[in-house]
């Protein structure tokens, strides 16, 4: 691919009209803020629902360039009004812990089920020949057979909200191949960096490690730290967003977005210590509602979406970990809840 | 497979406590005439919505051996007071009309996916220990990259029913996995005979074909008429049903229960109407409607089925028309409107 073909992606984004659902979330905001620099018309949807990861300050510095509105995707009749004129949609509102799906599976079908085939109603009737490009997730394939599991691994979720974010995927599809909403998913790998939620630990171990680590508090590891997994820096992930926004060939398929330096849990845990400067790491046994839905070692096989669309990581695990601890080093008050 | 152990699946049920939800509807209430026989005690729940498939006649001949309770699986209050006690659950309740899916995709998503999210939490909740089996749907895979399918072929639906039995099979074998809760799914394919819905052409096209060949009406087959489709005697899947209820082996899995004769659409309405000595066959162009979702040729693999339980097709395709017909020409005033 040439310099320009590179480049194409991202002219493509000059005063286009796009809409991120979850847009003050962790990817959302960071995939804004990729948006207004490169010229789009951005608008942003977010519930701000408390327990998510929804944060007014992870859009403070492109507040004036992007328009926000409260909404919840949940509201078909909202999202009808909202999606209208929208060229390419970046459908990232989900409910995204596993361990609240299992205590409260209504939520999380409601969301990442129901929603999403209330999102893709509303493109159909008020927004036909949009765009939709929708987050997904490698939790869908559940424990793998094998690794690096690739597109062709079964469908087979250990969680109530890998079932949800399953079929909430499979109807982006349908609306691809059936109706006039072309659609596509990026089953994402675990994504950290800059702006994710850390005020509390249930969605996703990445984030709350990092905030332990400043905190220079003992980061707790499950089992014997061996089990494996791979890292998206967000700025990364952002990027195979705007490269599935801007391609047909994405239209109507999935596609493994994870990242390049598989790693343990041992290995993640000793390099975000030592890079912090401060924290620890304790290995303890499996709690049993963790343990019940985890799903051992896992990472992902993304040359299917590199022959796509030319997308690979660029930012290394160190480098990312050093950026992240860098911001929350800076913006610790904003994303962690004022003493009580 | 020895004969003893051919019949210690049917030993299984005496006296035992079952419940089939959808037992009014075809598959459901055949499999309540097989239980009552074998001496199981018998707890039918049916919504009776007029659009869908059950009817009271379908159990009128054993009408004093099984106890009906009207109920909705939606309602997981009233699921959970009468899953209690219950040692195994056929589910077989369900939205079951492609076609319905694609114009009202909330009324399927909420019977096909949602309610089934209840009943296991009924399970879960009143009931743990229980075994259920979940009447899964060949739906799943959508259309098929390689024929036979079997159970390795990726869940790709394509329609919305499709997607939401995926969701909610894959709850069943989550709460196998996770749950006090034993379930497996049956992913079926094409089952006709007796007691199927007939009323209208929503459900599937071969009972329909029956009752245009009863009525020495024009059967119309889209397209060139080449697509094959296995199909499966009701008598067969009702005897799938027991093997898996009473078998530890089938605990967390799915199996396809496929017909044993493939047979394309052209040659099976040509068996139909010999069979009936009436009506016709025209070939015509696939409607826009149906075109958009349908699979080409399908057809599936049972043999894991078949290693697991011991469980093979045995009525053929003649002989299975040959007993349908000859239900509906004694029957048809209980399955069709009265004239308006």
């Amino acid at each position: 691919m040439t310099a320009q073909d590179q480049s194409a992606y991202r002219e493509f984004y000059r005063g286009r009209r796009v809409m991120i659902t979850g847009g003050l979330g962790f990817i959302g905001s960071n995939l804004a803020r990729l948006l207004v620099d490169l010229g789009a018309d951005v608008l942003i949807i977010d519930s701000l629902i408390p327990e998510y990861g929804g944060n007014l300050f992870n859009i403070s510095d492109i507040a004036d360039r992007v328009r926000v509105n409260i909404a919840d995707v949940r509201m078909q009749s909202t999202m009808g009004v909202l999606a209208r004129g929208r060229e390419v949609i970046f459908n990232l509102a989900g409910q995204v812990s596993h361990v609240d799906s299992m205590r409260d599976p209504y939520t999380d079908l409601e969301i990442n089920c129901r929603a999403q085939l209330s999102i893709l109603e509303a493109c159909r009737m008020h927004c036909p020949g949009v765009r939709v490009v929708f987050a997904g997730t490698r939790q869908v394939y559940g424990r793998p057979d094998y690794l690096p599991v690739d597109e062709r691994h079964l469908v087979r979720p250990a969680d109530i909200n890998g079932v949800n974010k399953a079929a909430g995927e499979y109807y982006h599809l349908l609306y691809n191949n059936v109706f006039d909403v072309r659609a596509c998913s990026l089953r994402l790998t675990n994504v950290y960096g800059p702006r994710q939620l850390i005020k509390h630990n249930r969605q996703g171990f990445i984030g709350w490690f990092i905030r332990l680590a400043l905190e220079d508090k003992e980061i707790e590891v499950f089992g014997d730290g061996q089990q494996i997994r791979d890292f998206v820096y967000v700025d990364d992930a952002a990027d195979a967003f705007l490269r599935a926004g801007a391609a047909d060939t994405c239209d109507g398929d999935v596609f493994n977005v994870g990242g390049c330096e598989p790693i343990t849990h041992r290995d993640l845990t000793s390099m975000l210590v030592s890079e912090a400067g401060s924290g620890s790491v304790r290995f303890v046994d499996w709690p049993s509602d963790k343990k019940r839905i985890d799903i051992g070692s896992f990472y992902s096989d993304s040359s299917k979406f590199q022959r796509a669309v030319g997308w690979k990581p660029v930012v290394g695990l160190r480098e990312g970990l050093r950026r992240t601890l860098a911001f929350y080093r800076q913006h610790m008050s904003h994303y962690v809840e004022p003493p009580s």
